[in-house]
């Protein structure tokens, strides 16, 4: 049964896609996936089948038998931290046919460098990253940005119907290297997500008196505290980027703070 | 000529309003004022006659001209750091009768006392934050809030006519002290200003990945760089509450960052 679609949108061939972790975020895009007519299946280090049999999917707790499962496209949705563990773990000889290998890592020249040593070479790796989650796309993903770069596609095909997922719910797509990815997500996602961090380590929380920008901030500290700590701390070690963007942070505060010292000094000299 | 005002507010009498500081904030509140037909009257440093005549606002380069000029309320609007020296400033014998004063600083404490030590004893004051400006409130003052204490109100009439200005726009009216203003305040407006000023010192820009939550950020150092760094500066030196926030705010930072360090060099353990 397959959801009604945007005009602009050809009606996309049903996939059958295997998830690898079926934590919030993958939950979170397989209801889509499932109201767009694709079928599921799932694997995770927890045991999810109750979940998955509530949503129409197969879960399976054994990774050859998943496998095995005649999937078109394999989706990989582990936290950043546990990817390499993840992959190490998957016995790729048990795959039946070339697959397509998608990620949807929210770092991504890791994934592509670790992908690209583990896989088979007949295997296709679309690396992507969802701009989005359970938050931000509650209201559908209209207008949302999707990144993904084609790292290794043999089979257009599938590769296309795979991204027609997003397409179809009007994600704004774009092509953009792994490493351009990064340099541009260590400056914006990842600083969003620090902020937030530093906002909940605060523990700040709506007054009597907020101001709209304020609230802006609470939202924000709500948000962050939403995705897993393992998510932040995968953007810190993983984008190689991050680190110099979290030394910004430090000087750009620092600085401030030297401003208003020095303001601070000049009137009192000048009150005297 | 008064514009329809909203059913539940009773219409409230026409006020002759002095404005002392005509900059951005107190031209954005003329506009309101004089839509609800107050009769306005402005003095400045700066001579903004022209701009005033545009208005229908009387402009007076005199101060005492300006005093005498029969003002039912009188505004202070200047900045935080120059209160002292325009109160200073005021010949106050040439009041010809006790006046309402009004200020609307964002810092609260120090306006009361500023105002208690130079006022004559048979002048009224109230102090007001409204919680808003030109960015926020453009699209109207709707559910807005608007912080004041009544510290020394003998005409009442003048001052509830005063505050249905606020009322009639829909505000949220929060009678409140000073002392706890400048406490909410100082963990909640002066933590948003010290982001988006941190966040203009690294110079954040929109990229082609934006999430919603990076959208936030830029939406916020943008309102906060259109306030001047003198408004900024005064919320620091003149909320005696402001200096232990920053420092929560570079503690928070810190002890993140000791996180992030302690996890990547789990990480890197683990993987040797
Ligand atoms: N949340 C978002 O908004 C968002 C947006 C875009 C991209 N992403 C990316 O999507 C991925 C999943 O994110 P998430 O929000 O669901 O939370 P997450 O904390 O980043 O990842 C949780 C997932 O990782 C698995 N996992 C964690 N440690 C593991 C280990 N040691 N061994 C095996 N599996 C392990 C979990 O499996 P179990 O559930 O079985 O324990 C779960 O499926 C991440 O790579 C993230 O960067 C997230
Ligand atoms: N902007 C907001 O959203 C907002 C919201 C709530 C409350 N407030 C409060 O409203 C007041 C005005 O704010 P603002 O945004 O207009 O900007 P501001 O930079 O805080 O203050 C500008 C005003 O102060 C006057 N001024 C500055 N230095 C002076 C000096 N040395 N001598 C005499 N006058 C001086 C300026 O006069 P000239 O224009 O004549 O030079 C101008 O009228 C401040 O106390 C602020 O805290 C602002």
């Amino acid at each position: 049964m397959s959801a009604p679609v945007s005009a602009s949108a050809s009606a996309s061939r049903s996939l059958k896609i295997g998830i690898v972790g079926f934590g919030t975020f993958s939950q979170f895009l397989a209801k889509t996936m499932i109201k767009q007519g694709h079928s599921l299946r799932a694997t995770s280090r927890t045991d999810y089948s109750q979940l998955c049999a509530d949503l129409g999917i197969t879960f399976f707790s054994d990774m050859a038998t998943f496998l095995g499962a005649d999937n078109d496209v394999i989706m990989i949705c582990t936290s950043i931290l546990s990817l390499s563990q993840v992959l190490k773990s998957i016995p790729f000889h048990s795959l039946k046919q070339p697959t397509l290998f998608v990620d949807v890592l929210s770092v991504k020249e890791h994934a592509r460098d670790t992908l690209l040593q583990v896989l088979p070479e007949d295997s296709d790796v679309l690396c992507t990253h969802p701009m989005f989650g359970p938050e931000s796309g509650k209201n559908g993903w209209r207008d949302l940005n999707f990144m993904y770069e084609r790292v290794r596609v043999m089979d257009e095909e599938t590769c296309s119907s795979f991204l027609k997922i997003f397409e179809t719910e009007g994600c704004r797509m774009l092509e953009m290297s792994c490493t351009k990815h990064d340099e541009l997500a260590a400056k914006s996602q990842f600083i969003t997500h620090t902020i937030g961090r530093i906002l909940s380590e605060m523990d700040i929380e709506s007054t009597l008196i907020d101001t709209k920008g304020f609230e802006a901030l609470v939202q924000l500290r709500k948000n962050t505290e939403s995705d897993s700590f393992d998510l932040f701390s995968g953007l810190y070690i993983h984008n190689r980027f991050a680190k110099q963007e979290l030394k910004y942070l430090e000087f750009a505060l620092e600085k401030l703070k030297q401003k208003l010292l020095k303001r601070d000094e000049e009137e009192q000299e000048a009150n005297q």
